[in-house]
């Protein structure tokens, strides 16, 4: 294995619009530079979703404009159209994340539309990205099971990441939106996506609904993919709540590479105080196992 | 890989005895009745350490005399010296377990002698298991790093597994107390261990402290392991209290192995049921995502 994975960070994006509290421009700024402080160079830092379906997002333009121009960092956005690219363009967006889903019955239910349409509502996009100079980030969402369909078709999630490579992704992220992936078909997924796309391009996002993340995202080094989704705090699902599907926590995944001796670049120390921050703010205790070993006095 | 592993339920020893709640006998033996009727066929039931020390363990031969003998059934009990050996046997015990640690510091702390001495120990137990019958299992504790020496050397580690194996443990489980390992230093040493004593003679047995367990468990696989031990509710270790550090639940592991294709003969349903019993005795929710996300009206 080489030496070093990129985490994209995805807290204040996945993880916050999962998330009951709806934190205003400010506090999400305030973890985003928090979560710079620990090192991180890649931060999702929001959505153009209307706020009417998302109100946890509202207000992107205005933590893109509070966060400003970094060097050597990036803060992409999810954008669901052409609409929500032009916001995302006029707030100075460096990078835009376009999503489309392995399952036909999710795409219908999440974005109604068949995922055929879905690519084709993200060719605008994609073009006026290339012509802004705007990179462009791709998720396929249900990657490794449907809450609708169940199993999904692997050659189904490689043809759609193929479409998104297609449109112009410079890494798509095979999602397992729900956590139902167990590490065996993580890996057989990952590969066959790299022999479609290579796996430079490749990134995993995992929830940890079942709590095999950690187990995936191993399995899923060791057929070299390099970037890896996660959430500080394991945010995006109350552990509390019914149908609870946070991202796998960022602190468990800087753990387990530590362990391994591959570098992030994540100061674990400041991450839990970012983690922290975000987890005072929306009322509740960060979930990680790792968080909690490290730092038990902030579950007292 | 095979298809099959061996589960070693551990719960109702390595769990309860560090749980604050004491249950009763009778109690434990409800217990292990519903883990008999989830398909576990190796079930620790209790140790013979003294009361004093231990009281959660006390009555281990009340419930080793409440199941009998169940054919295809084991359930090993802990022996710490030949007095607990003689009282195991009296009970109608059929197989003991004997431990060790790696580390020098914690044997000296956690039973008063060096790890040499503690070997010596359980000679006179494996002379009078081999000439009753007894199956012997053997532990090696802090395999993966200690809480007064921190990293432990895996030559050492080796070098305590095969002096267990020399006494005449049929197997031994490799096992990580603290719970800090990562992988690939999980899947390193369960080699070294293969390559002293074979790897039919060896288990992995470790706690989900930093959540690692099932990432581990699946490095292992790879290394050839297919002997598990696991807690169901991820018994051991009150998630709210500092230090906590329960095994790895029973139920994640179980979902993780049917997601791979690897039969255990464990019926999930029926071992969340179990996990739901002995969770509603000691007065907390299981420590299991898997639980939560099955059964999440058992966390309302």
């Amino acid at each position: 294995m080489t030496d070093r994975v990129r985490i994209v960070e995805v807290g204040p994006r996945d993880g916050l619009q999962n998330e009951a509290a709806h934190l205003s421009p400010e506090t999400r700024i305030a973890f985003i530079e928090r979560l710079l402080a620990a090192g991180l160079e890649t931060i999702e830092a929001g959505s153009f979703v209307s706020p009417k379906w998302v109100p946890q997002m509202a207000g992107t333009d205005a933590v893109l404009r509070g966060l400003g121009a970094r060097p050597g960092r990036n803060f992409p956005v999810l954008v669901p159209n052409e609409r929500g690219f032009d916001a995302a363009l006029a707030a100075g967006a460096g990078e835009v994340a376009v999503f489309a889903a392995a399952s036909e019955a999710f795409s219908q239910r999440n974005i109604n539309c068949s995922i055929a349409e879905s690519i084709e509502r993200f060719r605008p996009v994609a073009d006026k990205a290339r012509a802004a100079g705007i990179r462009l980030r791709g998720y396929v969402s249900c990657a490794l099971g449907c809450p609708y369909e169940g199993e999904v078709d692997p050659a189904r999630v490689v043809a759609v990441t193929v479409a998104l490579r297609e449109l112009g992704c410079y890494e798509i992220a095979v999602s397992d939106t729900i956590g139902v992936g167990t590490p065996d078909r993580a890996a057989s997924l990952v590969e066959r996506a790299a022999d479609a796309i290579g796996i430079e391009h490749v990134a995993v996002h995992f929830h940890d609904t079942y709590g095999q993340s950690l187990a995936n995202i191993y399995a899923s080094l060791q057929k070299g993919v390099r970037v890896v989704d996660a959430a500080a705090g394991g945010l995006g699902g109350c552990p509390y709540a019914a149908g609870a599907s946070g991202n796998v926590a960022t602190e468990d995944v800087v753990y387990m590479l530590n362990g391994m001796g591959i570098e992030t670049g994540v100061d674990l120390e400041k991450l839990l105080d970012a983690a922290e921050f975000v987890a005072a703010a929306i009322g509740r205790n960060p979930v990680s196992r790792v968080h909690r070993a490290l730092r038990p006095a902030a579950y007292a």
